[in-house]
């Protein structure tokens, strides 16, 4: 039985969609047990497994993340993640401010001994439709390439346990593929990458092939990683309304223009990550699960089934085991 | 009467793209004189405007950058540079090995007084075609702080006279938009941008408003801006991918089928950095311009183009002016 905590009033659209998330998930998984933190007179489920939490407070997007934490005590997801740290849940999934999503990791949930800095990860489309585990996309702003490296036996472990590849492969995301290309940085990591037995290292790859599915976990720092997936997600935009503007103009037939219109809502769908489910802090003693703020019920949906699969996997042991004998 | 020096054997067409694009230029342009540097024997124009100066030697795409500058001295780059060292053309144009041609703007051409490192400038496409300046696109790997705010003082003179805008919006490129947003290199360079009185500020930029016309100028260091520029050449070709795979196949009409394939060519073409003309190492004393590896003779032209409107534009002549008077 998988128990996962579930933060009621974070998101956008909250807590109506992440109330039709967890019906439909106890409905799907016979094996999943929900704690659910929030505003319990806005609950109107009834379901055995299901418990309900009232909380009096909650974080909202524009709260300062360190202070929300510390402060807010009675919150929604400061409860939830304590819930984690005393082991009434083994996971955790909430839409809310991401930052402060991060700080209730570190300081509540705390890090695995050994890591040095959590990172955050996601999977990103790839063309074959396959996927790739990216890491880190924002937590660890400022690395150094002993970070990089810690990022890459996380990202391997991931790839193994959650997405079921037996010998993921892993690259380091440079500015060139040559062993000497980078800054200071990526140089430093590339040699420590290439030196481990932890992980099968297969060197760097660039960022115009990332969706070409040359890697099965691509590793990089918080600040580009971020910006990596900023770009994505507002060049799909972009291109979204360049298509729009241009191609559908064109299309006189009125039946042709709404079945392109699907289309083209569809392919931008493929390319949207958070229909992946969320973003995982991998190196924490617990599972953290980041659901996209702007999420609707199937993407928490999704976020919530990748909360229970980490926890049935057990990422989080063989983490503790695996990053304990990295040599620093 | 611009000069311009122009490396005929640079570029996986070289040379008949370049002759082509010369060509043209002449014709299109009275007050255009080209020197042209390469193997006499595969010259085959007669222009009063043109001249030809042989050399014995090419350095091609896979020569270590700063070994060919220094050994292969009567290679067709080493000459062209030359030419705009000792004053015969005020800018030189190549569409050759984009390392050694930094090498030889840094060692021939020389930098400016005051420029602490030269900076690879583009003009990106945005939704609403109007383009905007990004710079440092791989110049620089290694930034400090100071080195963006350069940056910043170099993209505001282009924007003003390449691009023609009097007062360019300055913005940086960040993981939020927020002040105390970033790694410890942004948000040092947001304090130093925020302070100058020598271009317009407008704050932190994410890289997923890149195309959408929010900035004139868009600053960051080598390895960010690489990584950006190839990520959005990577998912134009993965969109583009996606686009034939999945929306043609559905398109059973064979004429509708022939509009569309063009119709997204047209628009792949529109996200195309390169057809915006070349990038301009700036901060030198001359005007170098690199055009894309696999330049047809369409984006050559463009690159001489724009080489000869900085060459009349004075942007060198404004760049020392302003670097000198940058307090460090």
């Amino acid at each position: 039985m998988a128990k996962i905590a579930v933060d009621m009033m974070g998101g956008d659209d909250a807590p109506h969609i992440v109330l039709e998330a967890v019906e439909k998930a106890v409905h799907d998984f016979d094996d999943l047990e929900i704690i659910l933190f929030g505003d319990e007179k806005q609950y109107h489920l009834n379901h055995p497994r299901i418990e309900m939490r009232h909380t009096s407070e909650a974080i909202s997007m524009e709260d300062e993340p360190v202070r929300a934490i510390k402060r807010k005590k009675d919150s929604s997801m400061v409860r939830m993640a304590e819930a984690v740290k005393n082991g009434e849940a083994e996971a955790c999934v909430s839409a809310g401010n991401t930052g402060a999503l991060m700080s209730a990791g570190l300081f509540i949930v705390g890090r695995l001994p050994g890591v040095a800095r959590p990172a955050l990860v996601v999977t990103l489309p790839t063309v074959n439709g396959k996927g790739v585990v990216f890491l880190d996309v924002g937590a660890n702003a400022d690395a150094k390439a002993e970070h990089l490296y810690q990022n890459a036996v996380l990202g391997h472990i991931y790839a193994q346990k959650v997405r079921d590849i037996a010998k993921p492969r892993v690259a380091l995301l440079n500015i060139g593929t040559e062993a000497q290309k980078g800054n200071s940085l990526t140089k430093e990591a590339f040699r420590l990458m290439s030196e481990s037995e932890l992980f099968h290292f297969v060197g760097n790859i660039e960022a115009k092939m990332l969706m070409e599915d040359e890697a099965d976990v691509i590793v990089t720092d918080g600040f580009t990683g971020n910006m990596v997936l900023k770009n994505l997600e507002g060049i799909a935009k972009s291109f979204g309304k360049i298509l729009k503007n241009d191609l559908l103009r064109k299309v006189k037939n009125k039946l042709a223009t709404l079945v392109m219109k699907r289309d083209i809502k569809r392919i931008a769908k493929q390319l949207d990550y958070s229909e992946y489910g969320g973003s995982v802090l991998l190196g924490l003693d617990g599972i953290v699960v980041k659901a996209h703020g702007s999420s609707n019920a199937k993407a928490f949906y999704s976020a919530i089934r990748q909360a229970k699969i980490a926890s049935e996997t057990r990422i989080v042991e063989s983490m503790r085991e695996k990053v304990g004998n990295i040599h620093e």
